[in-house]
């Protein structure tokens, strides 16, 4: 049926076309299904009890101002958190360098808004977060991919796709959505540098960076780039200059979120950046939604001040840790040979990797048929590779339903995998 | 100072600049100015404890559901009470023609990314809300703008600018921002059938149509090309057909909100539109910020459920009716001749028009040294021209307040016009 709007959409939306993947995980809702197909928080952690309290304090206590309409930077005690937070991890930021969003992804369509043209190349992980490319796509962006390892991006393989001129580059450092895998250190630094070089800035999207199980912290691109910076600049013989103070003048726009340390149904995120960018990103946000609910912003703020929220993250590590490794050992035992998968050191996620002929999106409706679903890996390529990827999340399920699940899952991958051994020997 | 970014913005962000008179209102948060700038709900009528109870009651007894990811259409018994309320007007939508959005900003937003290509000719009221204008800059719309009387946007002289080719016209038909002046029977009728003869749709942005603090609710546009299409369709001997049910097949997207009725901070409002429309909508806001906070949402359909709204309601109106009679009584009383004023019968706003030599940029700064601060009109005229006009809220200051500001503004006025006699006369 055509309506007359239906002859009236813009260009960019040609490329918004609804997904059979889509439609197919929709079925993901039966009761009886074991779905690690979402990218959901265990909800049974969630601080519903703190929140109660916070938001009656709040209203109690600045009703008026959490319900009326407030400035598009965001709650400054918020931002205030976020700047002592992140200096725990060597981000030196001010309030004047944080954006408070409309959770990360609406900073994803902010930096969309703000730098891309139609046309513009955009450099991204090969496979990479299907939420960005979403968002880019509706700016029209082209995509050049670069194919990640077990330790991140490949940079050996980068300065390729940096010399077609791409507009900035789109790297998830830690446990990245949807490979679990986390760029190493040198990786890091090389590509600060390469970054550098060719004059292309980075998109640092850190969702999951503080849910480490094990292993240490590494420091974040935006921290190495103004370490760089500043090495530089002592090197030619200049101090610290301009009101940036020698951070944030950089590189990098560094974007995290509250949605998998606090919660997801709040829609809270932030971007680092420096202050000139913050001011334009302002405006762009201004004529997108005003600002972010500020009642959201303040019981969020209620509920973390103080020291609640690394006693929270403590937490969330330890189970995620326990449904991984339950997840992972249940794989060993049930998995059929010939298949294998990343190891996560934090994070929500880990990827699976199928031989070469079989593909994950013909083997989905089989798994949905035993109650069972994943993510195909077709749809966070960009090159529109992956056919033979899949993506499991371990933090949405019981312990006991990991493990069921991934014993359905082996079945069907083994039935699979049977099958195309007899066509093999047929 | 430039950083990596500097040279990197796209071309659509050239004309988000900011403003000197932006620059100027942020001058108004002195606490003994009266502004009459902001376009803010009374703050001591948000219904605080209703929210305070409703918070804890949705926290206990759905607190996983409210704080976790949930689908981008919005919480359904939302939408259906949306469906419900909007029934009292006449509109026939079921959930599935409803999106909640986070305010009507965003919904503007959506509609930009929707619909409009770059160079796009969009047909707004002369004046107009400035938030679309700034959402729909972000889109490289250009503007052809209609003029507006005491009766709305002046039909006769639509069809020139409809000629033009307009991707869709732009209408707020009550109580218009920044006008405060309500389009007319007739005219409704006259506009929906010139929408249909042209074949130019209809954004029908409705936040103020409950606050009418007295005469008659006028139907939406959205209701009447409803009507137009159904009697063509009868005329030519066809029924309803198709899934839309008659409904919403039409030329008008129709968009409200609760900011001014509930609260702004929240951060909610809802478009209304074909369901082909809408999920097309749907996929671009998964983009944008995946969903509206599922935690303001639960929490404003468990405080508005029953029937608290329309009560809550009638409370607004009554406050803010003796508000506005009481500026345009002071403003009959202290305003020196030569100055005109709508009267708006509901709202928030309303528009003075000063003589043609006097500017009210110019004006601005030299009320705001006497306490007192209005926005001046030009920014809201997409055609630049409005320079005599500025806007003045009445429903976020008290009556004394009111009666205060409106003598100073008075005093003010009366300098500024005895100058320009004296010049006129030297």
């Amino acid at each position: 049926m055509t309506t007359p709007w239906t002859q009236r959409y813009a260009q960019r939306t040609q490329r918004m076309g609804s997904s059979m993947i889509r439609e197919l995980l929709k079925m993901t809702e039966q009761p009886d299904l074991i779905s690690f197909a979402g990218g959901l928080p265990a909800p049974e952690l969630f601080p519903v009890a703190e929140f109660e309290a916070a938001a009656q304090r709040v209203l109690k206590q600045h009703g008026s101002k959490a319900l009326q309409y407030s400035t598009t930077e965001g709650y400054l005690p918020l931002r205030e958190f976020i700047v002592e937070k992140m200096s725990h991890y060597g981000i030196q930021a001010t309030p004047e360098n944080v954006l408070i969003t409309s959770g990360s992804q609406q900073a994803l369509d902010l930096i969309g808004k703000l730098l891309i043209n139609s046309g513009d190349l955009i450099l991204t992980e090969n496979p990479t977060y299907l939420g960005a490319l979403q968002a880019w796509r509706a700016y029209q962006a082209e995509f050049t991919a670069v194919p990640i390892d077990d330790n991140g991006i490949q940079v050996d393989l980068l300065e390729e796709a940096l010399c077609g001129g791409p507009k900035f580059m789109y790297i998830l450092p830690n446990f990245q959505n949807p490979g679990g895998v986390t760029l190493s250190y040198d990786r890091r630094q090389a590509l600060v540098a390469l970054a550098d070089r060719y004059g292309v800035p980075i998109i640092e999207d850190d969702p999951y960076g503080e849910l480490r199980f094990e292993g240490n912290h590494l420091p974040p691109l935006v921290v190495l780039d103004a370490e760089k910076l500043n090495d530089d600049a002592r090197a030619a013989g200049n101090g610290h200059n301009g009101d940036e103070a020698g951070f944030f003048r950089g590189n990098v726009i560094y974007l995290s979120t509250f949605s998998k340390t606090l919660a997801p149904g709040l829609r809270l995120g932030w971007m680092v950046a420096p202050k000139s960018v913050i001011k334009r990103c302002v405006q762009a946000k201004q004529g997108m939604d005003l600002h972010t609910s500020s009642f959201v912003q303040m019981v969020a703020h209620e509920t973390i001040k103080g020291d609640f929220l690394p006693r929270h993250v403590r937490r969330i590590r330890q189970v995620y840790k326990e449904r991984r490794d339950v997840m992972i050992g249940t794989m060993l035992r049930q998995f059929p040979p010939g298949i294998i998968w990343t190891w996560p050191e934090g994070g929500l996620f880990l990827w699976v990797t199928l031989p070469e002929w079989l593909d994950a999106a013909a083997i989905l409706p089989k798994a949905i048929e035993k109650k069972v679903a994943f993510v195909p890996g077709a749809a966070f390529y960009p090159d529109g590779t992956g056919h033979n990827h899949f993506r499991l999340n371990f933090s949405n399920a019981q312990p006991d339903q990991i493990e069921e699940g991934i014993k359905r899952l082996g079945r069907v991958l083994a039935q699979e995998l049977e099958k195309t051994a007899e066509l093999a020997y047929a």
